[in-house]
């Protein structure tokens, strides 16, 4: 038995993705100025758990939530300028350059050789549909499944529907809890790939010893870690 | 040559939606009372016609395009209860119970038996998944593909990957524009099933005798077009 398939994270595994939250979330501190930083971030990160059930991953729920943040805080009338800029700073995110990161070009294309490749991504459909043509990727995945949640089931059905099932797959990304951990569970191989930073959302514990998990510091190293895999 | 697979709309196809739309939308109006109704309403289509680009079709983009709006009318400076109540609005769309239409249900167990049922619609993904389960429909669904548009390539995709390709597929919907056309386009059979309301922006004029395309008034009829279709 061999590897046939290859799944891959897209925000803050192909390309920035976090760091552009960062900065639009450091945007609307600066808003609120009457307000403690700490304190509108604490609140913005509470409203979002608590809105993750109805408006899912992306940057509109994330639009949305800064919003009802700031009615929260600034205790139902806040200063209208802070929420034309929120509006503008989610067009501004939707519209944003897509940078991919170091050597995943690369890395893709070798990969891509080898190995079909299937993106596997949470997040707003029409906006993830754009940042991949934007890439220049796209040619290089043979499939791609945009998903509301990432669990043991959705790497099932990808490796399945894309490739030869979980078994014969490696899934590779930043989030230990949405790339790494389901994955394994459904029977594949995990390679933890993390970015620079991490929403709290996204944070789990490394898996304990677990013989198909790798951590990996660069997307670079991927093809040989594959390689090296013992044939079973 | 035979049909193997039915692909069929959700949003007023299979369940109330544009009707939810509307009721929200009426209550967007008698938020800003200082604004003439027509006046209002243009300008939300307008809005929301600018910003379908970025943020695709859905409630979330709808409830930012409400907000857009009020901000838009009221220089700025729209009255902190009509944010409020535009924020709850969109949640209790994100929330709302499901609906199914007349004859749904049956129609769908029915043709379940004999094809294979592909559920093909736009919107938000994590509303969509939650209708679609509330619907109790999910389990006669072979496939389901929520999509941030749909065209040709869409149709021919969606029934190459959960049929056996588009011309032995029927795609039956409410909209003329996105179910009929592009379906027709992919080589399928089409059926148009109006709803008693239609979104502006899904507004096309009719295939002129089209060889593959029917105009049915239920759903309940579709199972009767479909077997009687001459085998070629």
């Amino acid at each position: 038995m061999t590897i046939t398939t290859v799944g891959l994270d897209a925000d803050d595994t192909l390309w920035h993705n976090e760091t552009i939250f960062r900065l639009t979330q450091a945007r609307f501190l600066d808003l609120l100025t009457d307000h403690d930083n700490d304190a509108i971030a604490a609140r913005l990160a509470e409203v979002e758990r608590r809105n993750l059930r109805l408006y899912g991953y992306g940057v509109k729920g994330f639009t949305l939530s800064m919003i009802e943040t700031a009615m929260e805080l600034c205790d139902g009338d806040p200063p209208p300028r802070a929420l034309r800029e929120i509006l503008a700073a989610g067009r501004e995110m939707l519209a944003h350059p897509v940078e991919t990161l170091p050597g995943v070009a690369e890395t893709l294309a070798d990969l891509a050789e080898r190995y079909r490749l299937v993106l596997i991504t949470k997040g707003d459909l029409m906006d993830q549909e754009r940042k991949l043509a934007a890439s220049g990727l796209g040619e290089l995945f043979s499939g791609v499944e945009i998903v509301s949640e990432k669990d043991r089931l959705t790497y099932d059905r990808a490796f399945t529907r894309h490739g030869t099932g979980a078994d014969q797959a490696v899934m590779a990304g930043n989030s230990m809890k949405s790339d790494v951990l389901p994955a394994l569970e459904a029977g594949a191989f995990a390679v933890h790939i993390p970015y620079h930073v991490t929403w709290a959302h996204e944070l789990a514990d490394a898996p304990d010893n677990h013989p198909r998990f790798a951590l990996l510091d660069t997307i670079a190293a991927l093809p040989a870690w594959i390689d090296g895999l013992p044939d079973r």
